[in-house]
């Protein structure tokens, strides 16, 4: 399961067969995530008792929407005792795109901000614009893939790419072993110098 | 709707939310398609009777499953009157990777044939591995798509990248107009000298 983006992002292993849901549209995680996840398991079927290993996308990714999915997650967990495997949201979107070089997910984040991550490699960071082009001027044969790519003048994956893919997330969690529900926790994303004195000056004001 | 790979593979738009529902097991499409597309459009929810527009992968690709998709969708349309909007599944996945250069969708066809075409402004055909090599080597930069790549020895996607994307079919939908339903079938892919030669020698035989 992947919230971290304006996609709900599903996807179950059962039994050798794979499903995956998708869910894009105005209603808010909060509202649709339950009875999107509740329809795709009773249409498989499956219920989440049976989940042994939940895959997790635990951002970085709008604060809201995904901790929707993490306390969701983390909820099922406790009652089942399922395994979960954190997994880096920006990692599965990187994986999805096929690329020849550094792999860039770049995403909006406060007015004049980024949260970039640059694959493989690289951790996850908020950075201002000015900041961000700058290290993505120094890696070989960049491609941006994420909703910040507009602020940026370099080669740039389409749209369509800019989400967590089911299929990748499903590999990801069949590949990794999962950890105990109380390790789960949302990635921290690091401060950029620009952001901790942005901050500073707005406490002054 | 996609049937033509072992993937089933569909996509609702409704009131501008997307919705996507995949399913790849051991299941015949003949079995799942049904249960699989109820339970989803149930699930949005969505009835057939709402389709205005239905996207088609009417191929190349495997024969039975492909012509149960097909057939379904034709008979849908024929009651509720929704235009259909044939597409070429190949065209779906080739758009579902992002390349800079030629993209060579290549699938398993008979024993030592693929289904081959090159992207942007190739026509499908079947191909001896031999004739299909030669064709490929004369191009720039190609990257090789679909199940028959392991035939070969150039640059390769992910197998990840081997079957239509739902995002991609949805997206393809919305761009192009329907047609009637009386004017479908499946992809008619134009044989080979090799494959003519074949199947000269086997009446011969």
């Amino acid at each position: 399961m992947d919230t971290s983006t304006k996609k709900i992002v599903l996807a179950v292993l059962k039994g050798g067969e794979i499903h995956t849901r998708t869910y894009e549209g105005r209603e808010k995680h909060a509202v649709k995530l339950a009875p999107v996840l509740d329809s795709f398991l009773s249409s498989i079927p499956a219920s989440l008792r049976e989940l042994e290993k939940i895959g997790l996308g635990i951002g970085p990714g709008s604060l809201t929407g995904l901790r929707i999915g993490i306390g969701f997650a983390i909820g099922v967990a406790s009652v089942t005792n399922a395994k979960i495997v954190p997994l880096n949201s920006f990692e599965v979107i990187a994986n999805g795109v096929f690329w020849k070089g550094k792999k860039v997910v770049v995403r909006k984040a406060r007015k004049g901000f980024v949260y970039i991550q640059v694959f493989p490699s690289g951790e996850p960071k908020v950075l201002s614009v000015e900041e961000a082009k700058k290290v993505i001027e120094n890696l070989e044969n960049p491609i941006l893939i994420g909703d910040g790519k507009e602020f940026f003048e370099f080669e740039k994956a389409p749209d369509f790419f800019d989400y967590p893919s089911p299929e990748v997330l499903i590999k990801m969690t069949i590949d990794r072993d999962g950890v105990d529900y109380t390790e789960v926790k949302p990635l921290y994303v690091q401060k950029s110098i620009a952001e901790i004195n942005y901050e500073r000056r707005m406490k002054d004001v």
